[in-house]
């Protein structure tokens, strides 16, 4: 079953949805609730991703509570404030145009930790941030098992990752990795926004291939 | 065509893909060559991975060079040594009888750096990781890939990061990620082997899942 040989269609279809995978923010939810069959099936699919020495060193915080996610947004809010004054005056103004989460409009929250395990893992020396990288591969599969059950989801990285913990009583190893906001969408759009409002350009990916060494 | 509504054929195809990709491993690739547009499609699939701020911050050395192969494995030989040690001594015989990598055998290796932005990115402020995190989306975009192309794929992490860049010739402000090898295999085996070989077993999922708060 798991040596299981994969068609040209099935390598089209995956293709298909890595490609309609989108980042959707609380201007693109519908409140149309997600059941706890979905997520449990998207859990799964994060279950299923590769970790270091098998560690599976991944945890998450299922949120619906509109009081839990509107304390969350309040460090957004701050956060958010503070990361415009990086940007030019002229970027500034098409920063705070944009709508850059959706951490009330989603019915689902999801925060992922990072347990580091108090022994040995196997494969985790002299690269230590394996560990945080399996919970992403983790993610990543979450991300896409929801595009292919039709639900958007939607990763906010401006937040306090300390103020996050303590509003989800979090104990002190464990480190916040991501918040991610899911729901149904009214559309999944064309293209990256940042890519269709001219903030950041698609790069060739040529140009990020070298052969042999750089 | 990205609005596309998938079915539920479609996400058990997706399951099967994310259920049956493994780590792969030297005494499962066979030398059969892994051609350039197999290649080109891995990597294409790694530039739909997610980024922050649409960075698409990845860079990629291809390897195909047995000389390169050699130094890269000689690195994992003496760090692996190091690594073993800090094992109980019977725990110390079960490493040692498992082949953790596949560098030489593997027909192509991939090395996945980071190249940090020196420009503000839009939400890389409070973590900063996120950047080495869309990296890792587009690793684990390429393990699907492969998979569903019937080409297996191993993440070596015992490796002197700083070894790697001196042999790759990477540029100081590069971090690497991963180092990838890639090949048609003998066999997707059934179960991760390190939970076939009870070096680590499956922890159920419900376990790492909490509601609201922890």
């Amino acid at each position: 079953m798991n040596n299981r040989s994969f068609s040209i269609e099935d390598q089209n279809l995956l293709e298909s949805i890595l490609m309609s995978r989108r980042d959707v923010r609380g201007n693109n939810f519908t409140d149309q609730s997600v059941s706890e069959e979905s997520i449990d099936k998207i859990l799964h699919a994060a279950s299923m991703a590769p970790s270091v020495g098998f560690s599976q060193p991944w945890e998450f915080v299922v949120i619906r509570d509109i009081a839990v996610k509107k304390q969350i947004a309040a460090s957004f809010e701050l956060e958010n404030d503070r990361a415009k004054k990086t940007f030019s005056s002229e970027r500034q103004q098409l920063y705070s145009s944009m709508k850059l989460e959706g951490i009330v409009e989603a019915p689902v929250n999801i925060a992922v930790f990072y347990q580091p395990s108090t022994d040995p893992v196997l494969g985790q020396n002299t690269m230590l941030e394996t560990g945080e990288y399996s919970v992403v591969c983790a993610i990543q599969n979450m991300w896409l098992m929801s595009r292919v059950m039709n639900i958007g989801l939607g990763w906010v990285s401006i937040l306090d990752p300390n103020r996050v913990k303590s509003i989800l009583k979090a104990p002190p190893e464990k480190k916040l990795v991501a918040y991610l906001c899911l729901g149904y969408v009214e559309t999944f759009l064309d293209r990256p926004e940042l890519e269709a409002n001219k903030w950041q350009a698609r790069k060739p990916i040529g140009h990020a291939i070298h052969r042999e060494s750089y």
